[in-house]
């Protein structure tokens, strides 16, 4: 036994890049991105060749763009500036606080960054991600405190036929307790699927730390799958890898909503949980929002809390389904029975924002309360997490 | 409520491209890879301002490189050929079953595919992965069949002063049973953690396809994470985002054998396992490698299944910790008690190769009995996740 290993193990390192023995290593030898004291952001690229380096993301304030649909907002794009030895960089002034995400452009080529290994898939892309820490962001930091579990899982579903993934997180303690606890069912949008939420939602370092705060209830938070062509997200279920699509089939027909109650009654028979309407809320982005639209209303005497995240409230051709019959009459029925919060938020700029107008019209018609927040921005996950960090406190 | 879904959501994916409503979709309209009935490949690119595309990665032969310390063995690289629309392209000859990793390089610049959102992080470098079915490789896809849980779970490490996170598979039926069961303890190699075996090691997916072929016993595999500076894998911990390294101090100085005993308590204590020898199972890969011959030594009556894939088996100038003395001695000890499998595998062209050679000639002299397996190929987790499939099967 000679105590080569420090030795040998430097000569792995020394031959990386010229060995198959292992992955492909295409991490450059430079730190990208790097947030400074001051939060202004340093972006390095390792890319002697190219001719022009771009950074685009949504730290960068939009820019108007022409098209032939006319002025839209476009991503804000930046230029890096080459220096010595082929690293491109640019720096940024202070930023706020924010998960923010980009990408380079390589010679107009959009691509990932080779020094940040950090990504999360959105639908068909997966996109570098970066937090510049303090005030609302410091929510989705882990920090040093006690952490709840994520569980990925599968349930029986008789209503649509098969097993299913879902992600649960139960909170601080839980394993190691006997009390029960109220349930948060968190829906995802189009294009996303039981990894969203946890993703790029950062669900469990948002209730994490709401939780060590005191300033949300432990809770458990589930997170279902809402495409029912589907028994797990893209990767994690028996399709394995393939394209990711937006609009997927049979999402918003009534099927899910229908056989919602699968989910409750798993949950309900495999968690401690407090199986009543006062211990209930379900809350949903975009397509998410119109299932819990739906869901509360066809099940109206089921939850005391619903979120219509940027909800997407609007009929649809294919809804013939069961789940959309007597509209009017549900939610009637869900406003007589009684609820503690129907809380709407939406972006000023969001395109969902005329439907989401229309439908407070509708509800203020027939006095259906509601609490209703408008926030900056439009249908992006930066509003809803900080939705999340604002509906989750006013629970249980 | 006007019947204007399908439009508005048509008119938004047209737009996509040039809002920043939403996280920067950088997919392109295209399928890449495309593995084909015949289990050949097509890569594709759309990159109409390149000069040159290339794809390199683990389904090519590698090539003989001239480097400085002599030749060696380089990865093969393949040329696309630039067709309509800018769309680039390369197909393979029919590949064997495999879960392989591909990167490419345009304009000498080595980048991940825009169309395939899964890629897995390995160290320091997030590396787009694509599955050929058929033979073993069946294995790592999900099939629809009964599905184990997956938890990411903290537990309380005195040894080491911190809550610390923890990936637990937990097989079919866990969860609606009082059975208890055995225990695998299946631990990363130097610059992974508690990700590495579930992502790149397809943990769940083996166990899942073994049990239903009845070719394992059904079992809980504990994942921890082996670096003692750290509380949770990159991102996942309290340091958040960072640039990992391949190299982290501590994680072979004897910490991580020596509290070892926090994480077996913690599972025996949190699950239903049968709490014996004769149902705990311990086995790494390279540094895990290195850690289970510590970790079994020293802990002598604890494990009657040893797996060394690859291991990283030599003594080190900072292995100065308790868990190091009287090597030979407790060695014996572990050989008098007595096991039931010491299984040892590595790759006729790992860089370990020779170590392993001389760690097998020290257990023949002393007569330790052990089982040997010489597979092809190097220091990979394509070996990695195949020894799991082989070593598995033998447990309990």
């Amino acid at each position: 036994m000679k105590k080569h290993l420090l030795l040998i193990f430097s000569a792995y390192l020394l031959s990386i890049s010229v060995q198959a023995q292992e992955a492909l290593f295409r991490a450059q030898n430079i730190i990208s991105p790097e947030v400074h004291a001051d939060n202004s952001v340093t972006f390095r690229l390792h890319a002697p060749n190219a001719q022009a380096v771009q950074v685009t993301g949504d730290f960068l304030p939009t820019v108007k763009m022409e098209t032939p649909r006319g002025p839209m907002d476009g991503p804000g794009k930046a230029n890096l500036t080459k220096g010595e030895n082929g690293v491109w960089e640019f720096k940024t002034s202070p930023l706020g606080p924010e998960l923010y995400n980009y990408s380079f452009i390589i010679d107009g080529f959009s691509t990932t960054d080779p020094s940040n290994p950090f990504l999360i898939r959105d639908v068909a892309s997966a996109t570098n991600i970066f937090i510049v820490g303090g005030g609302h962001a410091d929510l989705f930091k882990v920090n040093d405190i006690p952490h709840g579990s994520v569980t990925r899982r599968w349930y029986d579903s008789p209503g649509l036929g098969m097993d299913r993934r879902i992600t649960i997180y139960t909170p601080p303690g839980y394993e190691n307790s006997t009390e029960k606890f109220p349930v948060l069912y968190l829906l995802h949008g189009a294009g996303g699927d039981e990894e969203a939420w946890i993703n790029l939602g950062r669900t469990a370092q948002i209730m994490d730390n709401l939780i060590a705060q005191g300033k949300a209830k432990p809770m458990i938070v589930v997170m279902p799958n809402g495409n029912v062509i589907q028994d797990g997200a893209p990767g994690e279920g028996s399709m394995n890898f393939y394209k990711p699509q937006f609009m997927i089939p049979k999402t918003m027909d009534g099927t899910y909503e229908g056989a919602f109650g699968d989910i409750i009654k798993f949950v309900e028979s495999n968690y401690r949980v407090k199986a009543d309407k006062a211990n209930r809320a379900i809350a949903g982005l975009s397509m998410g929002g119109y299932h819990t639209l739906h869901i509360s209303r066809f099940y109206p005497n089921t939850f005391d809390y619903m979120g219509l995240f940027s909800a997407a409230i609007m009929a649809r051709e294919d809804a013939t389904g069961k789940v959309y019959s007597d509209f009017d009459q549900t939610l009637k029925t869900q406003m007589d029975n009684g609820y503690k919060l129907y809380w709407i938020a939406i972006g000023k700029t969001d395109f969902l924002y005329e439907a989401n107008k229309e439908y407070r019209a509708k509800l203020d018609t027939m006095k259906m309360p509601y609490e209703y927040v408008e926030s900056e921005g439009g249908h992006t996950w930066r509003n809803w997490r900080v939705y999340l960090t604002q509906f989750a406190p006013r629970l249980f």
